[in-house]
């Protein structure tokens, strides 16, 4: 674990300290509330000017004054809505009351304070080896750090598999793809980008669990009959030394066919989470949203780069759910369950906020689309690949119609869980060919 | 609160201790197990015979043996998992460890304790006012019970806005439908029915809160470009003489339209929900399942009766997001949200198990069903009928198909939250044409 | 709005029959072309002046010159295309050649013929009685008229059931709802809107066909695999003097439970269609579209008011599919399909172009979207009902918004063809609290 | 042209006519009648013994008896129907009326005629040049076959675009897919399976047609909106030497990112269909169904194998709607759209019903499904290799879902047309893992 020095706190705070009121108050600010017993965090940004005081609030215009220590604020939304602050400027933070007024709600006001967002800073990236011994069921921000690590920090540790069984098939944790985790990331703030790559996936016990039902969103009414009987538990074994996996004859006694397959192992990460912002219910780990989560893509593999959007300081990242290989859709509910071998490396990309997940591989960028059916998955990845090609890329809406049209591979990632999934891939070979512009 | 005296305890009690080891295990019993931490319901129903103990635990068949104290019980399920029982047998309870071993899982031993569930036991219904205090965002069953009370019990309370308004247009909680609740039913038990029926529905303020936005579910690419700009929050006035509501042409400047609007009011609660079992993540009360939830059912009004299924011991019954009116499928994402006075009367069914939530009304059966499509949520409410005529009408298969054929009225819900809801009502004047049968 | 005073219309007529070139074009034209053996219509709008002729062709702005009888248009649309008329002035019409350029295509060149559209001319209400001889299978513009009528008039016919059974119960033509028609209406002219109202829908005969499948689209896994062996035609009675109808146990022998079911009759036409433009495919009689056609929506009843666009000279009206009676979704595929008696008036909008389905009842006005998908279905009705807001009420996007969020009924029409069917529904009694403005 | 020898003629009708009444009936017989002015067909097997006569038509089991020529057939379905042979037998055919009774439907009697439906004769293979002057923009059984092949056959040929331009950029049709055929393939019959082999699939000119338009399937909102002014055709440049295409930049004159793009071509058909049966309406060039279609997916390329149903004697093929290449989902209604070089052989494997479109390429079997949305799409694809898994590997209900559980590979085909397409891949190296089984 790394630590910061204690002389090099009292440095900081002496810088600061030294400073007379008004400080410069220009920079971006973690506003950290309490909402009737509920954490909130918003982002304000603000730009002192010797005449002026202007900022913005979750994009909502402000302008305010500094009259001694006390600092006031205001503007209104485009929904008409008033957000009003009444703060009283201490050292390096300033705190007091939020009020907001709209005209279809009840006026509220409640406490807050304002931490400064300081620039990244970049240390020498340290190595942890990391054996978890608390495994968790929801991507929750009130869970424990087990480990807080620094933007170019590796990790190595392992996770059990979706039913909590560990390399040593010890069952460790309820099932429901528990998780290790959660990871505090230094400086991670929310609006940020967390950036995950996974440096190394490598099984590390010979069987995985899976079964022979077909979810709900893969049966058509002639599949359902035709497979009404089916409802057994199958133990794969993974051959590590050939690669391959083959259903054990065991659980499958009455099967002719499945004897000699052998499918080639593919290892992969079901679940990538940063932790939900502190104001709704945790989700559990079955369940996936533009913070990741259980996203059962066969592409989550070793040399994948995950970005993420970052909903609490220190971003609290999840791993979990590995699967020796996953056919797309994940058509029984279960792939290929197994506990894993993971190392990562994580990296943070400053006040850049995504809608959305995306995932990078050495030959392809990919946007991905969760959602209630099939059907808005792909809008879903199709926007989060638009704003993706806005963005890194500058194209305008006809060329991001004319790019995606020609370049697009678009496939289900999975149809097993609450939430249907789409990836929108994208061969680098072809994005190199775009022109550069400025 | 209903109190049982200390004495019949006593004799309740000394009735257990007074007979002689092997007990007469046969009835119903409750198994409530840790799981790592979790807590998790069982249903277990024994048949003890003087030469034989037969069960059965969630659908598997169960035997066993009793040897002094100590109680076996061992059977394998339909996809090859197996479930064996130790246990001492202590007056009225037994407790000991559970074991599940299954083919593509770890073995896994736990301890649990079981208790016996008695027959419902009626009680005179008593009257209970109660004046929330604190407000819920989760259908949870970690929240502590506000009131205790029995089937047959009336309460009179209120809920506040969906945004946390109250009739006095004070803030009290967070927004996103705080709940009043949760209500402990006593001999709730996992696996029965609770029914709640709405005595009284009716607005406690004069105003509602709305905006006019368009929900995504609700807009093909040519609305969503023509509403593009639509970002305003609406208040609406809530005429209780006349019985109508018109938006408050302050929120509206520029609407030349809407002046002399006057819609029926219909008072509805968009949330009445069980808590969900302790072994999974609560959801948010923005969602639901077929534990209830955040329905957003017009015809979830005054004289309406609720089915919804119990999890947990209590079936912790939770009220909330009342609204003045709303059109079907809730298309603003918001209605018109308002404080509510609601009166209720609740009932149990004591070990009938709903798949799904059902709804009466003094003209119509209706069957809910919420997905994350509108085809899905159709096939559910389908589904959901057909249960209801195969259990209380008896219908066979073929007449299923012909009855609701021809009788049903199928409505959006609403298509405003995760799930979009789709009811399926009948008639009872069509219903009760069908033939009785034994 | 310009007049045309009779004298001047009788002027008009004088120039245009003695007048030499330049004619006075102004006006709109129906243009006729061969293209590629295909009948193309377009609508274009000349706007001749003394100093310049401006015109519109299907949107796209014209300019254009006349030189002795020659005439020649020109205008660029806004995707890059060109349009150019190279035609020759003869009496009160003029032909010739229209070249189409574009980026992403080759050019190419057809002959037109254009035809002056003349104001729609009233006459006095006719009553015709029509006996069909001939049914037709597909909604084409191509099947010889049955009959001419003109706006205003009343037509008395019968339609065959579904299987193509008369009210003899003879078979009259294949099934698959055969239709009567198409009748022709005098003046309607592609762009026009059709209004056919239906005066009178009465059952001809005592019995009804259907059967106790379910459709794919209604069956879920479970319900799919629980009515697995349903696969019977079932008879109805239909009982006129009660009503109602009951199934005939006769074809329906092991059933218990629906001897004295009885559902109110319920009369419907499952069939109103436009015939589709002649460059398309015909859709079978199965089909729906913006035209109509197998919409199978309970509500198209007596007093019912249908209004379908023009695609053809003549509009071609077709009707069919007698339903005794339908329950929403029509989940067996078949209703209680029957013969009928059929009375309707036709009437014209000119010139109004609608985009999809419209339907007036007495108490309601209601918007049809039918898609593949219940979810684009609900879409699509709303867009529906948010143009008819816009076109008749004059509301902005946000009024509609905030009108269907607390006036919509949405309904399921049906499930059971290639499309499924939503219908939004808003009762009178709320319109007509709208502010009405000039 | 394939000729068949008057001789060879000669000879078989020769032992046809030697032969006494009764003749064997053993075997398989097309049976085509006229039904209201429709054709149908069905098939018809018979089963002669000395002392019975047995067969099945269409599923349903018959019984019948020969007496002198009269030949009478009988037999119940299992929805209660009843169909009734009276005939008379003529030398190698037989013909009478068939009559249908069913309890929902009157009685009807048609006319038709049974004809022996040989073995298979395979020939030595031809090779075809032709050259189209014709294109269809239907998939009718009515339109003149331009060819008449063998199985075993080979055809080299052009299509023209899908706005009907060719090679030589001259505009020959109509747009909208207008196809090459149809190909008369001997032998075929309704219930056989079409085989049809891209040879050699090669681009014949320098440009293509495109838009920068997005399919509303592809729009969520904020897409819709932010590509809302996207309408402009555009010509892509094919560089064949490079092989790779690029935007024409005069079509694009603001655009600065896609100058240098260039993507690699990969030619494809975006229709290879069969006819559909007579009795139903033809359908578009631009709709799919289990005959194939307009399926415009991009594996459809040289070295890929279609089977599909076959629906009329001669099967009727139809090629047509090249692409130089398309990305996955076809997102902008357009790929790029070139005429096309296409050579192919076909073949036929008798007595095999498809439900549905399969493809074979030398890496992969893909099993198709095209529905009214993506998660329809998605499940019929999966019934279909299930069904394919069935009939060509005999694995089990369990065994075919463990299988594609881990073997899938899902890809979206399309979501442009009416349609949206799901292919299901499965690789033959996991495939020949298999274990073997009489």
């Amino acid at each position: 674990m790394k630590r910061v020095t204690a002389a090099a706190l009292l440095f900081l705070s002496a810088i600061i300290l030294t400073a007379q009121t008004p400080q410069p108050l220009t920079g971006r600010w973690l506003i950290t509330s309490d909402f009737f017993g509920t954490t909130r965090y918003l982002r304000l940004d603000l730009d002192q000017k010797p005449d002026q005081l202007t900022g913005t609030l979750n994009g909502t215009q402000l302008k305010g004054s500094i009259t001694g220590s006390h600092l006031a604020l205001t503007g209104t939304s485009s929904d008409g809505g008033t957000s009003t602050f009444d703060a009283t400027i201490q050292a390096n933070t300033f705190a007091g009351t939020l009020t907001f007024t709209n005209p279809n709600d009840s006026p509220v006001t409640f406490h807050f304070t304002a931490t400064p967002v300081p620039p990244l800073q970049r240390t020498t990236p340290q190595h942890h080896e990391f054996a978890p011994t608390v495994f968790h069921r929801q991507f929750s921000p009130f869970n424990k750090p087990v480990l807080t690590i620094a933007p170019g920090d590796t990790v190595h540790t392992t996770t059990v598999d979706a039913g909590g069984s560990d390399e040593h098939s010890v069952k460790r944790s309820a099932g429901g793809n528990p998780e290790t985790g959660p990871f505090y990331i230094q400086g991670a703030m929310p609006g940020d980008t967390l950036v995950v790559r996974l440096d190394r996936l490598r099984l590390n016990r010979d069987w995985a669990g899976s079964d022979d039902g077909i979810v709900q969103s893969a049966l058509s009414p002639d599949l359902a009959i035709k497979t009404r009987d089916n409802n057994k538990s199958i133990r794969w074994h993974l051959d590590l030394a050939n690669n391959t996996a083959t259903p054990d004859p065991a659980s499958n006694p009455t099967s002719d066919h499945l004897k000699t397959l052998a499918v080639p192992l593919h290892p992969m990460l079901g679940c990538v989470a940063t932790a939900t912002g502190p104001a709704g219910a945790p989700p559990p780990t079955g369940d996936s949203g533009n913070w990741g989560g259980n996203l059962d893509f066969n592409e989550i593999a070793e040399g994948a780069t995950i970005y993420l959007p970052v909903s609490n300081p220190g971003a609290l990242l999840y791993v979990g759910d590995g699967h020796a290989l996953q056919g797309d859709g994940e058509i029984n509910g279960n792939a290929l369950e197994t506990s894993m071998d993971v190392q990562f490396t994580v990296d943070l990309i400053p006040g850049k906020r995504l809608s959305s997940v995306r995932v990078e591989t050495p030959q392809t960028i990919i946007a991905l689309g969760y959602s209630g059916s099939l059907d808005d998955a792909f809008r879903d990845a199709t926007s989060n690949m638009a704003q993706w090609l806005t963005d890194d890329y500058k194209l305008t809406p006809s060329e991001i119609a004319q790019f995606i049209g020609v370049a697009a591979q678009y496939k289900v990632t999975e149809v097993a869980d609450r939430n249907s999934g789409v990836a929108l891939k994208i061969n680098k070979s072809v994005l190199q060919t775009l022109t550069k512009t400025k």
